[in-house]
Parts: C-alpha cells; sequence; structure tokens
C-alpha cells in the first residue's frame, strides 16, 4: 500500500475493514508499517536513535536497512495476509529513492501493489490540518512538491511491475469519494 | 504496436501499408495479436473457453500463457519480419499488469515498441461508436480511465526500454492526423 | 546530469561552481559530456566522422559505443569526483532510447542522477536563440515535443533507480530560477 504522506492510506485501510465487516466480507490482515520496521531495523543495528536520523543515513546504509526489513516482512507475509504501508518512493536531500528498489522487490515479492492517489491540494490540507508538527514544518504547502511525488511514485510503481509482473493498482481518492476507493481496496484484498 | 484499445491501432498499420504501396516502399509484415495468440494458447491448455474469462485467469496463468505466446512469436519473427498488436500494460481487477514483463521481453527481443497515443476524448469517442457490445458495455464514456491507462502506458514503456535498450516510438495521432501518423510507423517499418 | 537539450545543464553546473567559491565551499569535479565521449569512442573505432552521423547508426553499434564510453567515464570516477553532462534518453529516428540502459547503468553506478527540468516554451526559447544551426533547422518550435521528451526523462529516470536505487535528484529551473536550481545542484555535489 503506497501513497505519498498524507493521502489517507490508513484511513482508506480502516474503511475497507469496515466495510468488510458490514458485508460479512472475511479479510484478516496484518498491518505492518515500513518506515517501523526500518526504524527497528536501524534501531537494532545501532543506527539511530530517532526517525528523522533516518533520512541523514548514507545511501549503502538506507539500502541495507530496506533489505533487513524486506525480509521480516516476507516472513510475516509467509504465515498470513499482510498489508505493507510504504512509499513507492522515498523523498531524499539527494534525490528521490525507490522504496522498493529491485532487490527489496525479489525478496519481498508483493502480491499487489496499490498506489493511492488524490488531489495534490487535498493532500495538502490534510498535512496542515493533521499531521504532526514536524511534518508541518518541513512541508506546508508544497502543491507542486506533491504533483511531483505522486507523478515519481506512478513511474516508478511502472517499473516495479516490469520486475516482477505484480499488478499496480491505481486508487484515485479525491476529497468526498473515500467510501468508494475504500470499496475498490476491499475488491483487491478480498480477490 | 501498443496502445489503449480504440486507439486505433490497426487503422494505423493499414494505412501505413497503403502508402508503402503507393510509394513503391517494399514492407512485408506479418500482422500478430497477442490477445489472440494469448486466447490460443489458453484455449489449448484447456483454461478458458472464452477471451472474457482471461482476466478472471490468476496471475501466475496469466504469466505462462504470456510466456508461451511469446515464444511462440520468437519463432514466427525469426523467419521473417511480425507487427505484434499487444498492449504495454492490461487493466485487470488488481490493477494494471505489463504486456511484457522482463521475462516476455528478454524473450521477445523486440525491434521498435510503438506506443500510439491519442486524445482521450477521440478514444472514447471510438469506442462508443465502433467497438463490440461487450466493450461498449464496458468502459463508455472513461475519460479519465483513458488517459490514466496511456499515462501507465507511457511509463512502463518506459521502463521496458531501460531492460533492453529497444527504442520506443510514441506516435501521437489525435482525430484527423491519422495519415501522418501512419507515414511516422512507415518510417519505422521501412528503417 | 540530465535534462533535454538547451535546458541549461552546463549553465546550472558552472552557476553552482561559482556559488561553492563564493561560500568557500569546495568542489572539485571533472565535467565530461558523455556525447563528446561516445563520438570520441565511435571515432576511434571508425564508425563515424561526424557527430550527426552517431543517429544514423544501428542499434547495436550504438550499444556497444555507450559500453565502451561508459567504461571510460567509470575510470575517472575511481580517481576523482566527476559530473557527467548526458541524456536520460536520446530521440532517434526509431523512437526514444535510454541514455543509460542496464548494461550500461550496472557499470556506471551513478551516485546521484540529477534530471533538470524545465518549461517547455523556456526550452524552446532558448533552442531558437542560443543553439547551433544544425538544431535550430530540427527543432525550432517544438513545444509539444519538448514536454513528451521531459515527460519520457522523467519515467526512464525512475527506472533506472529501480535499478539500482540511485536517487533520482528532480531540479525545476524555469526562467528566472537559475540561483535555486544552482543551489540544489550545489547541495547535492557537497553532500
Amino acid at each position: 500500500m503506497t501513497g505519498v504522506p498524507g493521502v489517507g492510506k490508513s484511513t482508506v485501510v480502516k474503511t475497507a475493514f469496515k466495510q468488510a465487516e458490514e458485508k460479512g466480507i472475511d479479510v484478516n490482515f496484518d498491518l505492518v508499517n515500513f518506515g517501523d520496521m526500518m526504524l527497528k531495523t536501524a534501531e537494532k543495528e545501532g543506527l539511530v536513535k530517532h526517525r528523522d536520523e533516518m533520512r541523514q543515513l548514507p545511501v549503502e546504509q538506507q539500502h541495507s536497512i530496506q533489505k533487513h526489513a524486506a525480509a521480516e516482512i516476507r516472513k510475516m507475509a509467509d504465515s498470513g495476509d499482510v498489508i505493507l504501508d510504504t512509499h513507492a518512493s522515498i523523498e531524499t536531500p539527494n534525490g528521490f529513492i525507490p522504496g522498493m528498489p529491485e532487490w527489496v522487490l525479489r525478496e519481498m515479492k508483493p502480491d499487489v501493489i496499490v498506489v493511492l492517489e488524490s488531489r495534490p491540494e487535498d493532500v495538502n490540507k490534510f498535512r496542515k490540518k493533521d499531521l504532526g508538527d514536524d511534518f508541518r514544518r518541513r512541508e506546508v504547502d508544497n502543491i507542486e512538491g506533491i504533483e511531483r511525488h505522486q507523478s515519481v511514485n506512478r513511474s516508478i510503481a511502472m517499473a516495479y511491475s516490469v520486475f516482477t509482473g505484480t499488478p499496480i493498482k491505481l486508487i484515485w481518492k479525491p476529497e468526498g469519494t473515500l467510501p468508494r476507493a475504500a470499496e475498490e481496496l476491499l475488491g483487491v484484498l478480498s480477490a
């Protein structure tokens, strides 16, 4: 499950679960956040003490952390359904890096990659209202940046699919369409 | 030769052939439809009875069918020029899957990948007027979906080129530009 | 360092160097042009006599030249910092080919890929005013073509990153923003 920060990934997931319950559809997924898993890995390896330090790590170490976290997640997915909350690409000071580069992708072997997209204006509004102080300081009123990040995510997701054949599900969720977006996700989860 | 359904692939090919004849240029291509070849393969393997069932097959079987069909086409191309009518990406219930994922691409080794693009409105108009009942029921007035599919196709084609170095020829054919688009294709065919 | 012809790659690089000097930041890069290096290689191998003939070469020979030039550059980068002036994709009569296809990319292993982008109108204006006669004849007032080439470059750069994990730095430089664009580049160079 991918999408730019503030696009509403967890809300869509929760709503899809609620819809499943109402419809009596059995979906039973572990929710895993790739950022958390990477942070845990990095802390365990003594590389960082706080999430913000992750972006400052040298590229090689970021890769190594991604790999170890991916291995951990694959283990989980071997024994049950997993929704991985992650990023198609991550914005670093040196540019966009793939959330799932070749080596991660080949280990992780996701069944579907969902790319949740929304209007940049809606994402921006959500970021201003609802995200933590750190985020607010960094990214307020960055409509153009959000648009660029979404375009990058879509391109990079298509490259992922060529490697693995993994279907790329684009879900379009502008403001006011949460129920429909959640239904689309539920369709994928219950396939 | 790729492009969304209804963009006019076969019309452009036929027009290019006609232009070649008029100009005395010798082009001699077998026309192969990847969907037909996949269907034939799937029928032969007893997996489906009708084209519509193809989209319902599990992902692994779709991959296997793609592979076998690609092998068949490569054999044909070894003994003569072939234009393959196919899709850069295919829209399934679980999302877009690549028409030519890594394993297909490496076997098929196309000389050029043509991506025929048009205005979403023109494609939509054509779909309403000229395509079969099945298609009409599914896809009428889906301007936004056509736009998204074309954007996906372009991204995925660029990923193809990185694997193989295959040139990606984008041909832009809005309504009223058929002769010019056909000429562009002819340029590629007679190169 | 990539970007469509006329987007201002060398100007941004020079300005970043000047800023570095003013700020007392030590940056010490060799500037290498991939086109020049390819031309040199092709001339050495007796394949062409003039730059314009490069586009006419068969695809296989173009690949071979790319490879040899990449090997040459890697050698240079092993003994000092190098900025490579190149193209994310190259427009040939048969379509866009990747400037850094898989085999080149895996040898070259760039630390960062910069994609310099601007408004198509600004690029067009620059091409009309400042580029050589050859270019002028071919590409004047090709706003749509510039837009397409930039979109292709961005998609292809994202595919590069999936192979290698290389960060893709998009730098947006519409007219009037040279100092800011150069600062962004300097940030990458001095990282």
